[in-house]
């Protein structure tokens, strides 16, 4: 296929907890299927440096790219930068444009840059700024680890701005059938279907409406014709 | 702390791809907090063979108990059971025990028992059935690793069924208090109250809510005393 392929962490203790449902995965596994980057995994972990470090050197070898959420805030519990750094093996420190673009802000908005804000202009050497236009305090991206906040509203500002310098691949395009047969019924003629379309993935998700059982039939892949000519198998051979 | 360590797998193309939402990880996450499991870390993957059985191998080793969600339907990209038993080394075939709830069910609803349905018997060598009223098709145990539909009525029913089998460990609490100062302003007596509660997880989540920055403290765990008095500090030092 050929696509470029990313993968997803997720960092923080507010989806394991079960406080908070999420939200910047469901996000960016849309953007990234409309920009034909194929999302191959997410990790989940909580905040804690030897996770952290473990998943961002797995992902960062295993992936074209890896796209991080949370853990860049001002409080204590924010280590993403720190952890990033040592997953690369490079020095962390204040960098004067990231100092700048906060001491702009905070003096505009009356309040003091201390201490703790200025930890979110600590920035691991070599990075390159991400723009945050709603909170100001930058992501960075470093090799091909992308680190964003949690905030979903600041989250997708900078997924779009990360992606818009990537190179796009062919989008992925979905179809779907609603089909009124038992998922039981018609294993047999969808996985022969697979079988003859190899570069497409077809998913069968079962539900009951009603009290009639039926299945949603999803075609991805990135060819239409070939899409196309599936979709068309499907209404004759497995949807009657 | 003590308590049991939980991972979850999340497998199948359909959050990667953008198209659903995910549900189940949310509910085990709330079911296990009120347990007193620490779930620890969430993995996404794809219908990769390659990609579960790593998964499953480093989070069977990685953790007390790890909950699995997709992937035992009887169509082609249902590849689960197969993987857990490649993970463990152990066969996999159809079971007599498992086909017999199937042929019951299917005799009742008029159904043909066919191939593809007799995949949802394929149980590997030394598992335990998961109970499933819903579909009756059913989950299993192996080893440490509980493996359950990804539909979300027939996960919930299995996570139940899980749980009621596991022993608990001390329940997680949570308190939260909203205050209405930024961020930053609050970082350094946040870390302090941080530091003097190890055994606290003390997260902090900003909000801007009519152009008023924000935060949303959350207090987590074990232990209720520690939390009653971290939440007097946290009202006397932080919230003023």
């Amino acid at each position: 296929m050929g696509n470029p392929t990313a993968a997803m962490l997720v960092i923080g203790d507010e989806i394991l907890s079960g406080r908070t449902r999420d939200a910047n995965m469901y996000h960016l596994a849309q953007e990234l299927a409309g920009l034909g980057h194929d999302l191959a995994e997410v990790r989940i972990v909580s905040d804690d440096a030897p996770a952290i470090i473990a998943a961002v050197k797995a992902l960062s070898h295993g992936f074209d790219h890896v796209f991080t959420s949370g853990g860049i805030g001002p409080t204590h519990d924010d280590i993403t930068a720190d952890c990033i750094a040592a997953a690369f093996g490079v020095p962390i420190d204040v960098r004067a444009d990231a100092r700048a673009l906060l001491e702009v802000h905070y003096a505009r908005t009356g309040s003091e840059l201390n201490k703790a804000r200025l930890r979110m202009a600590r920035i691991p050497e070599g990075a390159i700024l991400i723009d945050n236009p709603v909170s100001i305090a930058p992501g960075f991206t470093l090799g091909n680890v992308h680190v964003m906040a949690g905030v979903p509203a600041v989250f997708k500002t900078m997924v779009a701005s990360v992606l818009a310098t990537l190179a796009g691949g062919e989008p992925l395009v979905s179809r779907s059938l609603e089909i009124h047969r038992g998922e039981g019924d018609i294993a047999g003629p969808l996985a022969a279907l697979a079988n003859d379309f190899p570069d497409l993935s077809i998913g069968c998700y079962p539900f009951r409406k009603d009290g009639i059982h039926g299945a949603n039939i999803v075609v991805r892949g990135h060819d239409a014709v070939q899409i196309d000519a599936a979709m068309i198998r499907l209404k004759q051979e497995v949807a009657v």
